[in-house]
């Protein structure tokens, strides 16, 4: 798989990306759209886009940016929202999900997107890409806004598995340190591991444990470890990835997620009240639409699929145009450093666990 | 206990609180400032002072309001946010906490409030109050703000025990109702359960569990169950009290603050990045303050434990008057309606379960 995967890249001197063109709230109209900003971007990406080929060829041949540069693949079915994951294993073959990482997998591209049913997605990604050696579990990392001088933080899992071991977080941590090292571009990422209080004495036992296999791997891995965090330290810059399970991960990101959509809408209220707060609204307009792109979560959009043959990231279902374009924008930086070979590399020099059947 | 509180309520026609003045970042000097807003507000309110006597006897002279209104029970020792919780029920016994607690324990008030280390505070509640008759585990409930009518969220447990199994999930659920009924005035409260996935078959075991036994009392006690919530429901309106694990609600509740931090900060920054952004500012000054005023966390200061032989409001740390005054409110409301005679009557009413040995 990493041969094929190097040699379509040397093959090409280009970066192919696979990109699944259905499957989002927005339609294949977004995504393509979104390739269209990409492309006009970053000249080095190809596309294969994956869906109805009629209906995609249409929607390409209007984009001028991307004459030559996509390639479709016809798949008629679609996996949609409420499609249970078991069942697009079974009977997915024919949906474009499928035909996305079918790509990664046979080494066409060295990274897949998709915007669809995110249980679907890892089930699929998980049987046909299958498990990097030493990864139990994979796991979904996202970027979260922090004050960090980046301006994210690493967080994962944050929903590929509800369950986590310490074996486990230690993996988590050493794949959050690879992707904040090579996503990120920090060259010794600082490590911390979600708890509810940041005395060693604290939390469950599990977490005990994980905190000193994550402190043993620091010296070989190059990487700082400050030991537990709370959520609080999400948002904050003491450290560049936080490892936690993925329940805890999934409803930490969607808590933050609805506290800062909460706090929007009571701006607006707040803009809307008087005559004189309708004036200062329009002269703040510049200020609140830079504040807007700083944290507008599209375009941080992505989360990656870490511990496989292969790299999938995961474009938010609702991502238009420019939420689709930021997670191309990710996922060909990852293709580019060849961030699956790396990240394997990583993994694989950890001895071999015991917990692991 | 229940008789003796309810004596002390009869004899005085009045509500009597237990006050902690130490502990908090802000010393007892904010602790008296507190109380003295809330006696301007409430005439009803009497104040048991714990700390220091000559150094509280000093403050509370300055306060008129709190003329022939407070008590003052001399401790000479503080629990600091550094100390162990097993060593202050050790050897606490001298410290303002402990005699905070002991004047509920004994009947001399109905609530007791403290600004200290929520850890101490849980230990030595739990064993001075004793737990109520069918609860395992006591929780402690906060208010979150959400877009629903009465503009916040009961969730709980967000960390008095890291661990909760679909037992002790029921009766989060009936505490948690029970708190909305009466604290909030909400007749019928919906009970969302948290999880990652709204469908049933999602999430951990003892979630799939616990579903079944809220389902099943929300007849008898009178509530709607909304099924599983995710997280971006804790802020949003489609219920009104949030059931979790200590463990998860505590990160929950931390990440969300966290965010809600950091937008504020951002904000601040975009308004001051030019001259015409800080004009704007001037004349945005009152919507972004009637902004702040709505999702002020000091407006809506105090988790309470939920489960013991009395009521405890634990308000932030870091709370300042105007938060030990919010504290201090919501402490005389459940004061006021005989709120832990109401929740023993709830939780008695469960049949005994099995896993309580």
């Amino acid at each position: 798989m990493t041969a094929q995967t190097d040699q379509a890249h040397a093959q090409t001197r280009r970066i192919i990306l696979s990109i699944d063109a259905m499957g989002g709230d927005e339609g294949p109209a977004a995504v393509v759209a979104g390739c269209d900003v990409s492309a006009r971007k970053n000249p080095d990406i190809q596309f294969i886009l994956h869906g109805p080929e009629a209906e995609l060829a249409a929607l390409v041949e209007r984009r001028r940016a991307l004459d030559d540069r996509v390639e479709i693949r016809d798949a008629s079915d679609v996996v949609t929202m409420d499609d249970k994951p078991s069942q697009v294993v079974r009977n997915g073959k024919e949906t474009s999900m499928w035909s996305a990482i079918e790509a990664v997998r046979d080494g066409s591209a060295t990274v897949a997107v998709s915007c669809g049913n995110t249980g679907a997605l890892m089930a699929l990604s998980m049987i046909r890409l299958r498990k990097l050696p030493g990864v139990n579990r994979p796991a979904i990392a996202v970027l979260y806004p922090s004050s960090n001088p980046q301006g994210f933080n690493v967080m994962l899992d944050v929903g590929a598995d509800v369950r986590a071991d310490a074996d486990d977080l230690l993996r988590y941590a050493l794949m959050g340190m690879s992707y904040a090292r090579n996503g990120l571009d920090l060259p010794r990422p600082r490590v911390g591991l979600l708890n509810v209080g940041t005395e060693e004495h604290k939390g469950r036992t599990e977490l005990k444990e994980a905190y000193e296999l994550i402190r043993d791997q620091r010296e070989e891995a190059g990487f700082e470890f400050v030991g537990f965090v709370e959520g609080g330290d999400i948002t904050g810059d003491i450290c560049d990835v936080i490892v936690t399970d993925g329940f805890t991960g999934n409803v930490a990101i969607k808590t933050g997620e609805g506290t800062a959509s909460l706090i929007g809408d009571r701006l607006r209220e707040a803009f809307k009240f008087s005559p004189l707060s309708r004036l200062a609204s329009v002269l703040a307009y510049t200020s609140l639409n830079r504040l807007k792109k700083k944290i507008d979560p599209r375009r941080v959009n992505g989360g990656v699929f870490l511990g496989l043959n292969g790299t999938v990231v995961k474009s938010h279902g609702s991502a238009d145009a420019t939420g689709v374009s930021a997670a191309i924008k990710l996922a060909a930086q990852l293709a580019d450093i060849k961030f699956t070979d790396k990240l394997a590399a990583r993994v694989a020099a950890l001895p071999a666990e015991e917990s692991e059947q």
